[in-house]
């Protein structure tokens, strides 16, 4: 899964949004069904910050996505209808050229001397693709979470590919309380001694301060109702931690040092630091002088925002705001509110209820 | 203000309430007013995890409490009326004993061999202190957040003293979402090299740790909406970290650093850790063995119980729930429903909200 099965190589300098360059960079991506045309059954899909471009099985993968039901034959993002493209982003660790990349000027990692990296230069690392596989067009283009903030940009900066705009528990730009959270995260990592100034030895992580920023991470994809429901008082009889005092028989204690568990060694400490602070960094209003000005800039012939009741980190009422300032140059700009306890990661976990509202936009008779 | 001014010392054994016990404890408290016949007019008050209990200026000690508007003559707590007196929590650092204190027995720092600490004996602490000043009665007793637990605890097993209950943005037991944040805080201390299994230097202690720790405590004791208004997006030009790249330039990263810098050094790790445990370990259900036979077991007179709607640590939900079920036992049981914006902290920082609620229970006409 750390692959993905194509990409695409930038011919020479990959100019970045907030100064600084990369060399031939490379872009991963993996697509779902048959092309037509010039792109009219394009769906491209930017993902949130962790996940690589395997969305879905395929016959060069068939193991599971992380939206494994929701891209398919027959599933909402119907690959019997449409070409379904999804882009690894680029700083991340998953075939995309990022900070655990080596720069191919110097034959060292990159490491912190990657350049700022911002969601503009994700969207052009999709555009890469786009442009690539010949595209003059696209269907409709998905953002899920940091992936809806770079689905407003890629929109933005190419009105000329039209089609639609489907932005998932996204937003226009960061809250203060999620860039609170996210700069908390970065700086568990980076205060790690081991994180080193972002010179760890590969084979030994910071893998302390990655650990607290993955419980974070989970205390703000989840919702305090789902758990509340989930796990009570509850308590077990584990011993996890040698100072167990102060630790470990609550079952929520558990559920995150297991969720801690599986995500250590998977994803590289400084390729999470900058697309973290990327995500702080995006702000739509940038895109024209203000949000009013940038909606202004779009050209697309539709629009689906959807939040959820219990999303900590991209709150609903900022969702509502997105769909306000669509629909204000968009007529056919739908805002669904959706009632999931799940929080944040709603998505990726609470399909039933999803997968309906997406089978209706792409089918809505 | 470290020092309480008046203190109680514990004559013999202190028998802990999850087992072992503390050679001649001593309890340090604050007074206000004076007191009249057998405690018909005292006001006991139980704090948060870190306040002292310094809560208002006086006589001896003239700089600001923390509850300075709150307390004195012509305030809500009406010192030329009542008898007010702040406990300062068993297992804190500002005069009561706790891990920071040298065991008597063995002369050392009791540090991590101090015994698992309850709010029962923080509550029992405090009844030391009572008993001390031979009070028969009292007339309300008050615990905000943590000391809310505390408060329910000693009413619960104080029935003989009577009077009334005011619970301030507490609960009967802590969610699994406030566990998580809390045994995270923990695991932030406990995870940074210089704790060394509480055995730090005490000239160096876990400073990162703690600073991490009461970042993400102020994230869960304000609320994004507060926050939303007071900082937006703005950018400040302060270089606070060497790694800027990924830190600092938002103002409510610098406002989190400020609040870091002013708490280090004030509170000592392990007794964080104890006080932080023990509000987890709280469950009022385990007096009678359910909530319900834990309220049948109450001697109150009145009730009154305060919720925020943007508590995020104890929801208002929880708080509902105390109060219907005080109701049940407490025909004169009131629930105040406040709509301030700065979350589990507006106790201590929207005062012209909670002094007229605070002033109606003790004057009602």
């Amino acid at each position: 899964m750390r692959e993905a099965s194509k990409t695409v190589q930038v011919d020479g300098k990959f100019v970045m949004h907030r100064g600084g360059f990369l060399e031939s960079p490379t872009i991963a991506y993996e697509t779902w069904g048959e092309l037509k045309g010039k792109g009219e059954n394009a769906i491209v899909l930017f993902t949130g910050l962790s996940p690589s471009a395997h969305a879905s099985s395929s016959p060069g993968n068939p193991s599971a996505g992380w939206w494994e039901d929701m891209i398919g034959s027959g599933l909402p993002l119907d690959s019997d209808k449409y070409f379904i493209i999804c882009i690894n982003s680029l700083g991340s660790c998953y075939g995309s050229t990022g900070p655990a990349s080596e720069n191919p000027s110097t034959g060292e990692i990159y490491r912190t001397k990657f350049p700022v990296l911002t969601l503009e230069d994700v969207a052009e690392g999709g555009y890469e693709v786009i442009r690539a596989l010949g595209l003059e067009k696209v269907h409709t283009t998905i953002g899920c979470s940091m992936g809806g903030m770079t689905a407003l940009a890629f929109c933005v900066r190419h009105p000329e590919l039209g089609g639609g705009l489907i932005s998932i528990s996204s937003a226009t730009r960061a809250l203060p309380f999620s860039i609170a959270i996210r700069s908390l995260q970065r700086e568990m990592i980076v205060k790690d001694p081991k994180w080193n100034n972002g010179n760890y030895d590969l084979a030994d992580p910071p893998v302390v301060g990655q650990r607290l920023a993955r419980k974070l991470g989970m205390m703000t994809y989840r919702s305090p109702r789902e758990w509340e429901q989930r796990f009570g008082r509850e308590r077990i009889s584990l011993e996890m931690h040698s100072d167990e005092q102060f630790f470990g028989d609550f079952a929520v204690e558990s559920y995150l040092e297991n969720h801690a568990n599986r995500f250590t060694g998977q994803f590289d400490a400084n390729c999470y630091l900058y697309l973290s602070r990327a995500s702080d960094l995006f702000d739509f209003a940038e895109h024209g002088g203000s949000l009013a000005a940038g909606f202004k800039k779009l050209n697309l012939e539709r629009a689906m925002v959807i939040g959820v009741e219990t999303d900590l980190l991209f709150p609903v009422r900022q969702q509502d705001e997105l769909a306000k300032g669509l629909a204000e140059v968009i007529p056919d700009t739908e805002f669904v509110h959706l009632d999931c306890i799940k929080g944040h990661d709603s998505f990726l976990v609470e399909m039933d209820a999803f997968r309906p509202v997406i089978s209706r936009y792409f089918d809505p008779n």
